[in-house]
């Protein structure tokens, strides 16, 4: 079917052990968009300055996405500075320029309102309830948060999660916002707030899908070269989203598969700087990876 | 086949969020026979003393433990005082008094030595090496340790994981040990040193096998109710190695199951302070709770 998705476009400049990279693309939105166009077409709602470089537009439409819903406007592109620790498990935001994501208001054109899946990507809860309330019909909502706003518009979002299908957020998100530090306990505690499924990623650790037919792990892929974690769990988002997208489907059986996928796409970003090594996969590099999550886990003998 | 382990008995003072356990048994070598014994003959050395409780000795025989290894020494028993945080994962020790296990010198019995699986506990690797210089053929060696050896005694560590069939030690120790912030560049170069097998612990984020064959993970099992982590990774192993000396096998697919059964077994003893849930269990128990783990990471469908 087709998916929505609303989130940022920008240029981040990045600096990890492996190296750094000045203003290479990136945001939430695109690195979504990337990744779920390897499943289904996806519909991308954002905004660019005059100064985005043309080749951003050329990688979403070499990937089929739809860019008639990405504004343009008078000024510079949204910029992101940030270092990675040693571990790449943390990092420090060094610089932070909204420029014209400051006055982003989305607008949705009337030809993605038929989308069946509806990606809020990590922006302020009050833009995702204003694209919450211009689609009437949003299908299967999925909404992604992060530790700023459960500190600074909590009760936003709750209405958010309470119009969500299958909230993402962190382990340590989970635990802030439901100061419950059993990270069970704090799951269920947010499955009573509206959605149907939550699903909480644990970094290196792999993620976790929590609804009301149990749970379900995944691991993270043991990988010997991290090159740059940044986006890896927009792109997560994109493989768990982009799948069931495809499948118009929200079986358990789906939903795990699905994030065997986001899993795998996030395991291929994190292995070079910015939207490398994403943009240039097959659908046999990508195969190929689901199945050693196979290996990876399996301890049932034949 | 039948297990011998050397390693600590203690009686241990605990706090944690659901409240507080004086004196209960304890120690590494208490935690694994109990876990090894749902699955296999069990050999203990180890060191008590004149105040160790009947109750102590009674629960290791009524789990076919055999205590001709287990010296009662004049003085007191050796006594660990802890206290965890409430997140679980963090623990402050208040007090540690060796005792008797100060001058503790592991005496194998004769008939010991026919054992086929060797465990060595989080002991002084001078211990470690100790025992391995009086058991001329220690069939397969299974060694655990902890960050204070690794910082202290690296030489002699050195040496221990040399003799060493599967080392086991947790994620922050691989990286403290190796001086390598990728877990799986640090696995290979510990994979170096001898082992052919390496499982890294990662606690609440489940462990971690690197062999030639490749890797195999396992979550964690999520729990709403966690008591009491005491213990949890010496039951992990007495499961691990309870498992493959009962096959005698070393096939990794035996591995994997084996994995399976000490995460099992692990699951349940953090249910409850010290060893009331472990040593209570029955083998439905563990099999229900092993068939739930095909549960947590089956994304194939059928």
């Amino acid at each position: 079917m087709s998916i929505l998705v609303v989130g940022s476009v920008a240029l981040d400049t990045i600096e990890t052990a492996s190296g750094r990279r000045e203003e290479v693309l990136g945001g939430s939105a695109m690195y979504f968009s990337v990744a779920a166009s390897y499943f289904d077409q996806v519909f991308l709602v954002g905004v660019v300055g005059t100064d985005f470089p043309e080749e951003g537009f050329h990688l979403l439409e070499r990937h089929g996405v739809d860019l008639d819903g990405l504004q343009q406007e008078q000024g510079k592109t949204f910029r992101w500075t940030t270092r990675y620790h040693l571990d790449m498990n943390h990092r420090d935001t060094l610089d932070t320029q909204l420029n014209v994501f400051e006055s982003f208001s989305p607008r949705i054109p009337e030809k993605y309102t038929t989308a069946t899946h509806l990606f809020l990507a990590n922006i302020h809860p009050s833009l995702q309830l204003e694209v919450l309330s211009q689609v009437t019909d949003p299908g299967i909502v999925i909404s992604d948060t992060m530790n700023l706003w459960i500190e600074n518009t909590p009760d936003e979002l709750e209405e958010v999660i309470a119009k969500t299908d299958i909230f993402l957020l962190s382990d340590s998100e989970a635990r802030q916002w439901t100061e419950e530090p059993n990270l069970l306990r704090a799951a269920k505690q947010l499955l009573r707030r509206g959605p149907a499924h939550l699903i909480i990623k644990k970094g290196e650790h792999g993620a976790l899908l929590v609804n009301e037919d149990g749970a379900f792990f995944a691991p993270g892929y043991p990988l010997e070269n991290i090159v740059d974690p940044t986006g890896a769990g927009d792109v997560f988002a994109g493989g768990v989203v982009g799948h069931l997208s495809k499948l118009n489907s929200m079986e358990d059986a789906d939903l795990r598969q699905a994030i065997i996928y986001g899993s795998t796409l996030a395991s291929f970003n994190v292995e070079s700087f910015g939207l490398d090594r994403l943009s240039t996969l097959t659908n046999e590099d990508i195969e190929k990876r689901y199945g050693t999550f196979r290996d990876l886990t399996a301890f049932e003998k034949n």
